[in-house]
């Protein structure tokens, strides 16, 4: 099979710099461009990159041209994916004009997330929401299509509940965040703010992780996404951590459970991704850790090749109905960004849906 | 008035530091006797202490002899209060050994919390609570007493949560903690476990938070305590951060308020302390933060002189009937230990109670 | 005596705040303006500044209206002083129009510091060097002035020289520094860049303190300062630290001798603050620190109220002729730049020189 | 060929963990046995360690079972190497045992470095200095024999170092630390000890620099190391770094050099493991980085897999005659410490000096 040419729109961040290094050899996807803001463009790849990520920038990146996002450009590249890591208020002019020109954009931007014809995509979740292409497609007159990642919070969260929801009915979700400085970018989070501190704030995230969890768990009828039907309230804060998110979740299910049966439903839980046996796709979507003070960001992110979430410390929640407590943990720009597009978008080839 | 005459017992570790630095010129009590374990004992403060606290160690206490927590050498002194910080097995057994002679112990330690005639005290919080002291002298042939603080992170729990409890009535309390690294001491967390990392467990700490805030706002009845009436369910989890424990706090109260209402009533809370003009007291217990990214421990955690906890962020709970969430923040070896120990026994002495 | 009218120009940034907090009931100055850019004119000083600076920010000022820093304005508000706190190409226009409008110009700016009429002040070291004022004001037409800080490592390194080079002679000096993030400003080191790393790279730093120690320890002649005769190397690197520069310093004295001959030629060094007894003035510019881990930057930054280096493990050299090695470490945004501006003020208004 | 059978002394800590993990599918050498102190004894791998190296804990270590490092049970077990990771008081004892009993030590520690006898190796540095061993068989009686890694900090520079002796000549070296808190072991360092702190002191670390430096560099006379001739001074400081020495060094080399031609000698720079092509040696010993502010700790610590050292910001000296300065790092529990001894192994192995 020919691999799909695919580009990677918003190169030079970190997210975009997890897509680069995400699609090195990748069996399904060839990157043929890497576009950034106007600074950059024709510079290579190597110089208009603060590279981050461990190990080295992939060779043939190196030394690949940064370009312009101009659709008619990456068309004539024959580009039919776009994974973009743009600001909100980028995405909002871009990925509209690349659907319109035929290329489907896995976005990794809250600009488009809550419209009622845009899938928020977690493939092990809720691939059914695929079929909310066929509405924005016709409605919108695109040929291409925009399909989205959750907040970074949200999918660690949304992944740890998923098998919850199915076994046992999930009716109320309290989660408290610690949340690494990279999902604020390169710059975001000053080391004279963090040093020695906690910030207990991040824009709009709370309103995301609520927002965004609902609709993902929710289903589909005639065309739109009915919310799922449970409270959620989230308190956000960022620590002194590079990469990965820590979050304490306390839920009320549905019906009384031991632990155990928690904990067994999540260690069963697969999805499309891993019966597809998708590239990207981790044997297991959640691994459980025994050990009693884990999962830690800095052992545990790269769990599953940074594509697992990792739960700790299961056990009844005092407080609660039926209630259930753990924490669990993710990489924040692997499948809480970059990496959950690129599985998104090997669903999307393998459902013959380009 | 003469002062009273003070030992600190285990007077070398960070507490026993913080002991040492809050009786510096105080206007009640004067440090006569410092204690810690025989390998230190004949050796001058300076020698035996390494001073972790910000300025300088007092200059007359760095020239006195460290000596043994014998109560009858500590008698002969006319020692009449202990301040101890021992680990929870030596208290064991020389807390009550203290309390026969007939000192009054303010022990920092776990050991004795959770017994019936031992009062967990803030004295903000629960003051009547020293009545237990006739049934405990009563009942054990003492002519001293053992007065505990409670674990440093339920005193910063409970402080915020009295208002409440006294104005809306809680019925529910969810805690999730980040917690600082000198809590265990100055060698418990290494710097290879926490660089680049949370730890999600802290032992023992959060069946202590959910027992101990439910016998501290409980009330007393016939020489007995008896616990509060709502559910509590904590989450501990250590972060990267030298002194000051950030907690988010979801609460559900006994009847809808606004935000703005369960700010008026933290502002407005004050207890004995600030009545009696208790010396170590804060203005306000509760200092509310107006600024949407605050409390952070590196900004705050000295307010009020380390004495008071703050507030931010209070808001509506969208998950939890007549809910509120909100993030308080405590210096975890001033009020969360030293501290309330000292304004513990600022107030036993104002109450006659020596 | 009536106090002297000061403004602080670029005061909502780090330096800035130092400023403010130093110039707190000061017994010769009075704040009667602060300065900023124009986003922040208009506004009261408690909303332009986000305030990092230990403890709260003074009360009055928090009331106080950012201005422009226009010199017409300033002179009609009195203002003798002004304290500036400004980015090098700033400082290029601002600060010769206030001298040229009369406001003698304390500079932390490197901008004019290489200029043959300026003088690179520290007050305990080279205060005969405000003689070159007079060259400037005739030169220049100026009834103000401009003297300026040195770069904050060149202070820390220089204070801690200019005892032997007085009693032994230097002949050659090399450092290797270990500085604190405040140095770059708030946003300067983002927290990705330092977590779990060293930077051994600060733009211009190196050339800064080469050039500058020359010039401080050098001599009058004729009006212009003729560089000191030896030689000078250094490597600067930026650590995980908030504030506090620290710096291995390695040193070819001009005759051989003991450890202890250094030290006591350090302890007993004094200047003309000392002498005046200016009031930003440290008991001694040089504590030397006996144990054998000292100075560490947490623990002596605020040596002297931020106005001390701390000096610790003076040593033979065994790779240098006559060579001793030692560590010096100074606070980089109080003796490093805030507080030496503040003593140069005091010592400008001392001599008669405003 | 038949795999060398080998054994871990001293597995579970930091080191032991390392030459677990790089002994993991190794070309030449098969893991029969990993030992401990006695509390660890009789224990599976996975319990006795806690795993802290990058990546799963090898599978099939996990589950061997920890023994103690009596000689007799280790040849029994047809073990000819061992690899030890021991305290230095504890090899005392241990290393000449193994060593009589014919097993050929790699050791770790401090303890016989500077013994006459005993080789002091780096592969690509002195490989000569193996011919000490048939010294140190036939004196002491031994069939097997113990070599020795330097110092992890002293590795680094010396590797550095190696090109400028030979091809410029080497007088005198100064070298500036900020060294890894791994190096410490896992809780060497308390993290209330380094946050937001340098500590500019390593117990003995400046003496064992300067001294096994002169030795490694030396040449072989008569069957014994004739030191080095050249000065050298060391200030040993530590970070807030993980993993990974960074050192700033100053160099006076034997005649005037331009920086690029000592770029270019470390660039060639090649030793005997390239050209025996062993299977742990990195293709260049010394990476040469172009970008201004690296080599970095977090960045650069795995170059050539921790088994390079990255070389950064080679200039001209400017306070010393023919003087070059630059800043190098290597990962100091892998070329510093295990993989430093693996390739000394594989040396031995490939010369047939078991």
């Amino acid at each position: 099979m020919d691999k799909v040419r695919v580009a990677v729109v918003g190169a030079t961040g970190m997210v975009g710099q997890r897509f680069v290094k995400l699609l090195e050899n990748h069996s399904m996807f060839e990157l043929v461009a890497l576009t950034a803001s106007p600074a950059s463009v024709g510079k290579r790849y190597s110089e208009a990159a603060h590279w981050y990520v461990e190990g080295q920038m992939p060779e043939g990146v190196a030394e690949m041209k940064v370009s312009t996002d101009d659709p008619n450009w990456l068309k004539a590249l024959g580009v039919e994916v776009a994974f973009t890591a743009l600001p909100a208020e980028v995405a909002l002019k871009v990925e509209p004009e690349l659907a319109k020109a035929g290329i489907n954009v896995l976005s990794d931007a809250s600009t488009f997330r809550m419209e009622k014809d845009v899938p928020v995509l977690i493939p092990e979740v809720n691939p059914e929401h695929l079929k909310l292409l066929e509405v924005q497609r016709r409605r919108r007159g695109w040929r291409g299509c925009i399909i989205t990642n959750p907040n970074c919070t949200t999918t660690v969260l949304v992944m740890s509940l998923k098998p919850l929801l199915d076994n046992f009915g999930v009716k109320r979700v309290i989660v408290s965040t610690m949340q690494a400085v990279s999902g604020a970018g390169w710059g975001g989070v000053p080391s004279m703010a963090i040093i020695d501190n906690v910030i207990p704030y991040i824009a709009k995230e709370e309103e995301k992780v609520e927002a965004e969890s609902l609709k993902i768990l929710g289903s589909l009828n005639q065309g739109e996404v009915k919310a799922a039907n449970f409270k959620i309230s989230a308190s956000c804060h960022r620590v002194n951590v590079l990469d990965g998110h820590l979050e304490a979740v306390f839920v009320e299910l549905g019906k009384a459970v031991e632990a155990v049966e928690v904990i067994n439903a999540m260690k069963n839980f697969k999805g499309k991704p891993q019966e597809l046996k998708l590239p990207t796709a981790p044997q297991q979507p959640i691994i459980v850790k025994d050990e009693p003070d884990r999962p830690q960001p800095r052992f545990d992110r790269y769990a599953g090749g940074g594509m697992s979430v990792a739960v700790g410390r299961v056990r009844r929640d005092p407080a609660i109905e039926n209630g259930v407590k753990y924490v669990v943990l993710g990489h924040n720009t692997i499948r809480g960004a970059a990496g959950n597009s690129v599985l998104n978008a090997e669903l999307l080839v393998k459902e013959g849906l380009l």
